[in-house]
C-alpha cells in the first residue's frame, strides 16, 4: 500500500502530521510492512502558512499510481480550489482507490470532482464551501462514503490517523498506536 | 517574544506541529502581535523519523537571543543526549527565559544541564531515563518548574500548546484556538 501524502503553500502542519504520525507507525511497528509513502508537492519547496519550509519528495508526479491520497487542510486551500492547474494535478488520483483529506483539504477533492454524489465533511467554518461539491455534508468528525475519507476541523486529523489504522490494521493495531501517542480525545 | 523551535533529525513531526499550530495561531489571530519564531535546526536539511525534509531557517545559530526555546521529542533524542557537539549547541539557550520541551525532547533540555532540581516529566517509557538529569520525574501531562515546561508524550504537543497559550495571552485566546483547531481532550 503506497500513500501520497500532498503537501502545497498555506497548509497547516498539524493537518498533515496528525494522519501522518498514526499511519507511519503501522510500518515504525512492523504491524503493516507494506506501507510506502511520499510526500508529493505542488511546488519544488512548500511552506506551511506559518512559514516552515518542507522539501516533497516528488513534484506534481502523477499520483495514479498510489493507493491512498491524503490531503491536508489551511488556507492555501481557498484560493488552490480555484488554481485549475493544481486541481488538474490532483485529479491525476482519479483512479486511486482511497482519497482522504482534513479539514478544508475535502474543498480539493470536492474541486477535482472526486466528492460528486458523496457524503462528505469539512472544517466546521466551510460547511456551506462544500456544499457546492458533494451529495451531502455531515457535521461529524469523520465521514467515510465508498473509500472517500474526509475529516473535520485540525486535530480531527489525529482521529483520522487512527480511524485508518484501525481499518487497515484492526481495532488493536489502532489501540497500540493510540497509546503510543497517549491520546485520549 | 521570539520563539526557537528546535528541529533535529529523526524527531516526531507531530512533537513539533502541536504546540507550534496552537501557539502560532496567537500571532495569526492578532491576539499576541509581538510573537515571532524561527525553525532552528542541527543540520541543513533534517528529516524526521519517518522522512519528512524540512529546511531550517537557521543552522545551529546562536540561541541565547531566543526568549523561548521548544525542543520537541523522537527516536533522535536517544543518540543526541549524548552527541557533546549538539548539546554544546543547545546549551547556548542558557539564559533563555523559558526552556519548554515535548515527549523525549526533555532529555535533551536535561543533558544541556537544565533540569537539574526541577521537576519535569517526558514520554511514559523514559521516566528512568530522565530521571539522572532532573530533580524530581512527574508522571503528569504538562509540568513547570520555574519557566521550565515539559510535556509527556506525543499527542500532548497540542496540550502544551493550549497550555502556552493560555499562559502567555489569557484563557479566553486558548479557548478560542482550541475550538478552532477543534480539540476536546
Amino acid at each position: 500500500m503506497k500513500i501520497a501524502f500532498i503537501v502545497f503553500n498555506d497548509m497547516t502542519i498539524l493537518d498533515f502530521a496528525g494522519v501522518y504520525d498514526a499511519i507511519t507507525r503501522l510500518k515504525e511497528l512492523k504491524i503493516k510492512t507494506d506501507l510506502d509513502w511520499d510526500i508529493c508537492g505542488y511546488s519544488d519547496t512548500v511552506r506551511d502558512k506559518h512559514g516552515l519550509k518542507i522539501i516533497p519528495d516528488k513534484v506534481r508526479n502523477n499520483l495514479g499510481k498510489y493507493d491512498v491520497v491524503i490531503v491536508p487542510g489551511g488556507l492555501g486551500t481557498r484560493s488552490l480550489q480555484n488554481d485549475s492547474e493544481f486541481i488538474d494535478w490532483i485529479k491525476t488520483a482519479e483512479n486511486v482507490q482511497y482519497k482522504i483529506s482534513v479539514c478544508t483539504g475535502s474543498l480539493i477533492l470536492g474541486a477535482a470532482g472526486f466528492l460528486k454524489g458523496k457524503k462528505a465533511t469539512t472544517n466546521f467554518n466551510e460547511y456551506e464551501s462544500l456544499q457546492q461539491y458533494c451529495g451531502e455534508v455531515v457535521k461529524e468528525r469523520i465521514v467515510e462514503d465508498q473509500n472517500i475519507i474526509t475529516s473535520g476541523a485540525v486535530s480531527s486529523s489525529i482521529d483520522l490517523g487512527l480511524y485508518l489504522c484501525e481499518k487497515w490494521a484492526g481495532k488493536e493495531a489502532k489501540e497500540k498506536i493510540r497509546e503510543m501517542i497517549d491520546y485520549h480525545p
